[in-house]
């Protein structure tokens, strides 16, 4: 099963899930772990599908959820993101809202190519991006909860 | 907007649905009414991408739901499903299992096209065959009970 570029763009807009999530890390030297991702999931039925995604994509992992009974495509490099992920839509636009999403991840991953994600300075921003991504997902942590850490 | 077709089978392949429902009418031969429908819905903030979807069928109609909050893109003629967008998944196929739904839907719309769901004889043919499709999908009235009513 070989893939076209904008069949990809059609199903991600339905489908695909660009993200940004944060963890408390004390390793970390702002304390905050800034983990952009791109995935898509579908239902166990369309493995095919998604390991046509994954090879069309030429990188990200695919993972089983037992209890969405999905296989769920991700990439998480950000070499990959940037060097893969972002230029496909760069070529292929994303037609509906989703297209917000993507911008406001395109900046994230370029601000954390520069290692501003690790600064108390910058992180800030990221994370206000971050939070105008899909609105309605949830959150481990509300947003003024890590924006009053980075101001300590 | 302008839509790509290959796009347009992306979007389809995971928010579309091909379906096809039954009711119990008097009015019709065999007692059941046949409904074929091709839909796709979206969240509102989607509403101009629906539209282009319109139009890129030119055909079908746009109904808003206030429960779900979202707009729903539907095409009920058999004329239009068989003019418009049948040809259209023959020349941009669906790549998932969707596809298996849609080459049910295609086989029940040219029975239906030749009247076949107004006989008492075919019509088991075209319920065994709808109720292949989207097994996870909620049903008004249960498999054999549509069939009972025909071998009476």
């Amino acid at each position: 099963m070989k893939l076209e570029g904008w069949y990809v763009t059609g199903l991600v807009e339905g489908e695909g899930c660009f993200s940004v999530s944060f963890n408390l890390r004390r390793k970390f030297s702002a304390g905050i772990e800034t983990r952009p991702s791109f995935s898509l999931s579908l239902n166990k039925e369309n493995l095919e599908l998604i390991k046509a995604l994954r090879e069309f994509f030429e990188c990200g992992g695919i993972r089983y959820s037992k209890f969405d009974r999905t296989y769920k495509f991700e990439v998480r490099s950000i070499k990959d993101l940037r060097e893969k992920i972002i230029p496909h839509f760069k070529k292929f636009p994303l037609q509906g809202e989703k297209r917000r999403d993507f911008e406001a991840f395109e900046k994230i991953c370029d601000m954390v190519a520069r290692n501003l994600h690790l600064s108390r300075k910058s992180l800030p921003e990221i994370i206000e991006l971050a939070y105008q991504m899909n609105p309605s997902g949830k959150r481990k942590y509300p947003k003024e909860k890590l924006l009053r850490l980075l101001a300590r």
